[in-house]
C-alpha cells in the first residue's frame, strides 16, 4: 500500500490542470495588451502542445511570446488583413500578430475556401511562431475538413551535404477526419530530434545518438554541447531535408514572408520574424460522400492498426496515435510541468500580478 | 592514350540513345494496341526515368506493361471521365487505363483549374502503376506551375513497428518552377531505399546496409535475401511512415481507387489494380507577380547551393539536382542499359516485330 501511494505520489507530483493553466496563460497575454478572444487562442495552442506532450512548444514559450510583445516587436492587436485573389486561394497577412491568432484565422478561412471551391489554401505572410501545427489541423479536422499545417522557422538544420544551420526545424501537420473522434493528427518536425531533447542531454551531460547533429565544423557529433553549437540534421536524409526545404518554398517564397536563414530568431528581441504559413483544407466529400470516406478510412485505420508488429512492440500505432494518448493522459492526470518551468511562470506571474495555479490535488 | 581510348569505350558501352529507346517503347505499345499518343506518352514516361537514373522504373517495366495489356487486365483503350464537383476539384476516372495516360490527363486537369481557381486537385481513381512521378510535375512546372504528384502502390513496405507488408513504397514528386530551366523537380519514394537496390543486392550476394528492411520474422536485416522475402521499411521511420500512409489517405481512400494491402501487384496478371493518384497545381503567382516569384526562388535556390558544404562534399545540391545531371549526361551520351535488361527488350522487340535500337555509336 506504501508503495502505491508513492507511486500515485509521483503520478500527480509537479502536475497542473489544463484548463488552470490555460486561465494563467490567457491571463498573462492580456496583461501583455492581447484581446482576450485571442490571448485565449494563443493559450490553447501552448496547452495543446503541453497536453500532445511537446513540451518543447508548450508553456516554455509563454515568457519570450510576452517579452516580445513588451518589445514591441510582436502586435499585441494586429488589423489582420484577407485578400482572396482566386477562388480557392487566400493570403491572409499577419500584421505582426501572434502566430496561433494569425494561424488559426488563416485556417478558418482556408476552410472556407474548400466549403465552395472543394479544397482551399491560405498562405501567411508576417506571421509570427505558430506553435504546434497541431492547433491548426485540429481545428479543421473537427469541421470535418482533411488539413494540412505547414511553417518557416529561423535557421536550425543543416541541409543535406551542408554544414551551417540554413533551415528551419520547420514542421508539418496533416489531419484527417474519422468520422467519429478520435481523428488522426499527425504534427511532426523536419528535424530528426527537437533541438530540446539536445539541450535536455547536455544539462545531464549525456551523448545524443548518432545522427541527431553536426558540430561546428560539419562532423557528426555525439557530444550534445558541440552539437549545440553546430545544426541539428533533417529526419530522413535527403528526402527529409527536401520536405523542409520546400516547406520554406511555399510557406516563405510563395507567400511573400521571409525565407532561407533570414529568419529572426525568437530570442532576437529587436527584429521582426515575418514567419510564413501555409494553410490547407480539403472537403472530405471531395469525390465520394461524406458516409463513404468515414467507412472507407475507418477501413483503413482498423486495417493498419490490426497488421502483425514487430517483436516488442505491442501493436502498430496510427500517425499521431501517441500524442492522442498522452494528450487523453494529460487531461485527466494533469500536465506534468519541469520545475524550471514552472519558476520560469510563477516569476512571469508575479511580475504581471497573475496567480500561477497551485499543483493539481490528488482526487 | 590507350588508356582514354578504353575509357571513352566503357563509357558509350551499353549505351543507347534516349529518342531511339522512345521510338521502339512507343513501337512495342502500339503493337499492344494502345494508341500511338498514349503509347508516345507511356514511353515517354518510361524514357525519362532512364535519363533521370532511375533505373528501376524505367524500361525494365516495358515487358510487365505489355504482359498486363496483352492479359487485358489493362485497357490500352480507356475512356477516361472527368468530373468537376467544385471549382478547384476533378475526378479522373481512368477506366483501368496505363498510368502514364492518366496521371498525365489529370495533371493537365490540375492545371486548368488551378488557371482559374489558384489551385487545382485531381484525384485519379481506377489508374494504374504511374512510373515516375517526375513526369508530371515537369509537365506542369514547365507551364509554370508549383505541382505534386503522389501514388498509392501495392503493399512492399512495412509500416512503423509493424512487420508485414502494408504500405506501398508511395512516391511523392514536387516541382518548384525556377523562372528559366534547370527547374526543382523532387520524386522519392517513401522507402528508405528501392527494393531495386536489394534485388541487386542479392544477384552480388552482398550484404545490405542495416535499416533498409526486415525479415520475415520482423527482425531488422541485412541479408539481403531474408530481405527480399521480407519488406522494405519506411525512410525516417515514424515521419516517413506517417507520410506513406497520408499518400494512400489521399491517393487510394479520398479518391475511390483502392488503399491499403488491397492494392494488387504488377505481377498479378489476373487483377486490376485500381491504383489512384492525386495531382496538385498551384499558380507561382498566387500571391505576389510571377516577376517576383522567379526573383524569389532564384535567390533561395542562390543560397542554398552557396551554403557552405560538410567535409568530403563540393557544395549542397538542391533537391533533384542528382537526378537532373544524370538527365543531362544520360540525354548526351546515351542511356546505360544492363545485359539482362536488353535481353528482355530484344526478346519483346522479336515478338512484336519491332527493331530494338543498335548502341549507340561513338562520335
Amino acid at each position: 500500500m506504501i508503495g502505491q501511494t508513492a507511486s500515485l505520489q509521483g503520478i500527480f507530483a509537479d502536475r497542473y490542470d489544463s484548463d488552470a493553466l490555460l486561465t494563467y496563460a490567457s491571463a498573462i497575454l492580456q496583461h501583455a495588451n492581447v484581446p482576450p478572444q485571442d490571448a485565449q487562442t494563443v493559450a490553447r495552442n501552448l496547452v495543446l502542445a503541453e497536453l500532445r506532450g511537446v513540451d518543447s512548444h508548450g508553456l516554455i514559450r509563454l515568457p519570450v511570446y510576452t517579452r516580445r510583445l513588451h518589445a514591441n516587436v510582436v502586435n499585441a492587436r494586429p488589423l489582420i488583413n484577407v485578400t482572396r485573389p482566386f477562388a480557392a486561394a487566400a493570403l491572409v497577412d499577419g500584421d505582426n500578430g501572434l502566430g496561433a491568432v494569425v494561424g488559426l484565422r488563416a485556417m478558418e478561412v482556408a476552410m472556407e475556401l474548400a466549403i465552395g471551391a472543394g479544397i482551399g489554401i491560405a498562405g501567411v505572410c508576417r506571421s509570427n511562431h505558430f506553435g504546434v501545427g497541431a492547433f491548426y489541423v485540429e481545428k479543421a479536422v473537427n469541421a470535418g475538413f482533411i488539413a494540412c499545417a505547414i511553417s518557416n522557422a529561423p535557421p536550425n538544420m543543416a541541409p543535406f551535404g551542408g554544414r551551417e544551420r540554413f533551415l528551419g526545424t520547420n514542421p508539418f501537420a496533416i489531419g484527417i477526419p474519422a468520422g467519429s473522434p478520435p481523428h488522426l493528427i499527425f504534427d511532426a518536425s523536419s528535424s530528426v530530434a527537437a533541438r530540446g531533447k539536445i539541450i535536455a542531454a547536455a544539462k545531464a551531460n549525456q551523448p545524443i545518438p548518432a545522427g541527431w547533429a553536426l558540430d561546428p565544423k560539419g562532423i557528426p557529433t555525439t557530444d550534445p554541447h558541440e552539437a549545440l553549437l553546430g545544426a541539428v540534421l533533417p529526419f530522413g536524409g535527403a528526402k527529409g531535408s527536401a520536405i523542409s526545404f520546400l516547406i520554406d518554398v511555399l510557406s516563405g517564397v510563395l507567400t511573400s514572408a521571409a525565407f532561407g536563414p533570414r529568419l529572426n530568431t525568437l530570442e532576437n528581441l529587436k527584429a521582426l520574424q515575418d514567419v510564413g504559413h501555409v494553410m490547407i483544407a480539403i472537403r472530405r466529400d471531395l469525390f465520394i460522400s461524406t458516409e463513404e470516406f468515414n467507412g472507407r478510412i475507418k477501413e483503413l485505420f482498423a486495417m493498419l492498426t490490426a497488421s502483425p508488429p514487430v517483436p516488442g512492440v505491442e501493436r502498430v500505432l496510427l500517425p499521431g496515435e501517441p500524442e492522442l494518448r498522452a494528450e487523453a493522459q494529460n487531461r485527466e492526470l494533469g500536465i506534468s510541468l519541469s520545475k524550471e518551468v514552472v519558476e520560469e511562470l510563477l516569476d512571469l506571474g508575479n511580475r504581471a500580478g497573475v496567480t500561477f495555479p497551485s499543483q493539481k490535488s490528488c482526487m
